[in-house]
């Protein structure tokens, strides 16, 4: 036996001792698609939501529930057995709802279903009562004379249309956030739009609005469609319609609220962490369910199944609960301010805010040299009935600010078409909620996160690193 | 040619001019058909109820909308050609919706959507607090000891089914209707019950309840389906719960409404009528578009359809909108009171109270050799795709009073299905009518009230006459 001869020998040796090895413990396909099971064949994302929508309900920012869902969210995290479980705090303007109330006057007497917008200001006690002046969009509004809306409220009748992925709420949101602006630059007294929302039921959505310096705040509301629909019955008529606006909230104090963190460890590179999560905060109206308990329970659930998996991947599962996302994003900004230092840590992320629809497609926001990873999630994504899109992949709303920094994403798209029949009403309510579509949610984020931080390449969206 | 051949020629003369005449005049099966096809082809009821829905809207019994519903009716009447038209005077206490507001205390605070039931009595101004004990149905509460309530808020959880037919509302309403009275009877303070209807939107139903002499009036409320689902979570897990209640709603003063009636005159038996009809008032909250303007638009519509055909029918088609059905048939009663001096000429009748839906069968409750006459209608109702029942029918609402004094009736049924998700909510709007199936309605009633009203048999329920 020559050297070359021992040394081939030796080499068969440890590749069979290897490959024993490799035998005893399975390989990442096998563990994923045990975990992504796991996650199909029991109800723990919606059990957690259950907790949330029951326990704490409506957590609008700056409210005593925000306080409360800060507290569920470390008792919760804890209760799964997250390694790391901290808060960090986040401070920002609030805004009180208080009563709200519409009325046509004239030419026929109608309780009209109204609610106030985030931010608006208040009417008199006594209201506002003046003719409606009717604009199909936000553009016919801006396009119209100076003086159009002189000493009237403006109505904007824009339906919102529905779609799988909810491509109708660009269109038309903008008469929300910038409706009363427009408004008052026409001379309005106030203004009430048709709800930015899919459903015909008398529950008006609620949303943030936008004043700008130098123009006149006025009061901002949404009606319900069934009394858009109305209203736009009465106007066909061509007879002048009065209506009398009482919005009576308010500006409130200043208030800290904080983004809930808790991590299951990784393996190997413990400081590289893939980021999921939702936002904590609810509008007022519903005890938020859709918007985002889903995202918050389905995003914890799948980290705690990686978490009690014998086979930890190698970076860290991070799963954080944004602060007040409804409000302007304002926990997202924290976030990034505090954790920029430790970009290149945060090795790609995505956040589930749309809803407790099924996924079904998912796409990257990755380095070209990434692909062969997002190949794999993609077949382990399969099963679950998602298909990958492209690498054209944007964030969910609360990783903006970390995206805009570079920050790498994936987007796992919910089926969003009752979506909007929900968003910001006092309707989001856990029995909207199918208990199966979100274990499929959850089986999705535990493939995503596992391979994400399993994967030998640093995920990122400039060069990759390879360990 | 003998006597007998001149006779048997002279009479096929005869014969030959009696048919030629009938060819003439299409037959009573074409002359139905052809109205049939123009109810269907057209859409008057649901124009009609466009203007009851936009112009009046709203119309609880009592209320200024009742007077504004009452003028619309005689208006819209001559605006139709009705050749009789009037009101006949229904006088009423009545009730007066104030300000209603729940919330849970503890252990969890949430807003509860409720909504007063029908002459509820009001809590103080305070509200009432109290910790809630849960009875799953009426009877629990009654089978349960006499103090079991002491002090409390009484919640009854049972949920109502969904059937075509509705016949999931009779087993749960008793709740609404008795619940009051035996919740006093075991010391409750106030009653919330989980709403009458089917559907999972935050719109509470309201609808009648009754207090007893000699037993305590308490409050009484309904809350929302998901509210219910809520507050059930929260008692499942064991702690007190408390309930802060408050309804200012009340009695007010007495009021007189009217019945409105207009008739197209028969041909040859103008006294003699065939009723048609629907309760012209509606609940407050929404503006009573399946709940019953439907049924007006519907009765109005076919009658109007009928009376403008050249071949008027033998005997009149009269249609009641009946003043407060309601809070209690008052109209109905009303009208039987002035009417049963007439009772012989009130030939057959049918009410349209069951919403929009279309209609699927039909069934009468007439003397056994008025069947043939029945059997036309059934083979001019196949292609509506309507079926015969049996002879079994019972009132609609409204003629339960004339019914119990003996006028014999018809029950044209209608898919209920959704029904119960909008009777007696905000929901009740005119975006949940589909035009085409308020057609296919009002051509069964064409149908109906034709053949009925020309029917050479004097339709009824006992010994037929024929004129």
């Amino acid at each position: 036996m020559n050297k070359l001869s021992l040394l081939t020998g030796l080499f068969s040796v440890l590749l069979l001792t290897g490959s024993a090895l490799v035998k005893a413990q399975p390989t990442e396909e096998e563990i994923v698609a045990e975990l992504r099971e796991k996650a199909m064949s029991n109800t723990l994302a919606y059990d957690i939501l259950e907790t949330l929508t029951t326990e704490v309900g409506a957590r609008m920012a700056g409210t005593p529930q925000d306080a409360m869902a800060v507290e569920w969210g470390v008792k919760k995290f804890k209760e799964l057995g997250f390694d790391k479980v901290w808060t960090e705090p986040v401070t920002f303007k609030t805004w009180i709802r208080a009563q709200e109330a519409a009325v046509l006057v004239s030419p026929y007497p109608h309780k009209i279903r109204i609610t106030g917008l985030g931010f608006t200001v208040p009417t008199p006690l006594e209201g506002i009562e003046a003719e409606i002046v009717h604009f199909k969009t936000l553009q016919d509004l801006i396009d119209s004379p100076a003086d159009s809306a002189k000493g009237k409220i403006v109505f904007i009748s824009q339906k919102m249309e529905r779609f799988r992925d909810g491509r109708g709420y660009g269109p038309v949101v903008k008469a929300r956030g910038q409706g009363a602006v427009e408004a008052a630059k026409k001379g309005a007294l106030a203004i009430v739009i048709r709800s930015i929302g899919t459903d015909s039921h008398r529950l008006p959505h609620t949303g943030m609005m936008r004043y700008k310096k130098g123009v006149k705040k006025i009061p901002a509301a949404a009606m319900s469609n069934p009394d858009a629909d109305l209203l736009e019955r009465i106007l066909a008529r061509k007879k002048p319609v009065k209506m009398n606006l009482k919005v009576y909230s308010h500006d409130g104090p200043e208030y800290t609220s904080y983004n809930v963190i808790g991590e299951m460890t990784g393996s190997e590179y413990p400081d590289e962490k893939v980021v999921i999560g939702g936002h904590l905060d609810s509008w007022d109206l519903g005890t938020g369910a859709v918007d985002d308990g889903a995202g918050v329970a389905i995003t914890m659930a799948a980290a705690k199944i990686i978490g009690d998996s014998k086979y930890r991947p190698k970076r860290t599962v991070r799963v954080v609960l944004f602060a007040n996302e409804e409000q302007g994003l304002i926990g997202a900004r924290a976030y990034a301010a505090k954790h920029k230092v430790d970009l290149d840590n945060h090795v790609t992320g995505a956040e589930s805010d749309f809803g407790a629809g099924k996924i079904y497609a998912f796409a990257s926001n990755v380095a070209e040299d990434n692909l062969p990873v997002v190949k794999k999630m993609a077949e382990l994504m399969k099963p679950l009935g998602i298909e990958y899109v492209d690498n054209k992949a944007g964030p969910g709303p609360d990783l903006i600010p970390m995206y805009s920094l570079g920050m790498s994403v994936f987007s796992l798209r919910q089926d969003g078409t009752d979506y909007f029949d929900l968003h910001h009403t006092e309707d989001d309510t856990l029995d909207k909620v199918v208990p199966e579509n979100l274990s499929q949610n959850t089986a999705a984020y535990v493939v995503f996160a596992y391979i994400a931080a399993n994967s030998e390449q640093k995920i990122s969206r400039g060069i990759t690193k390879t360990h």
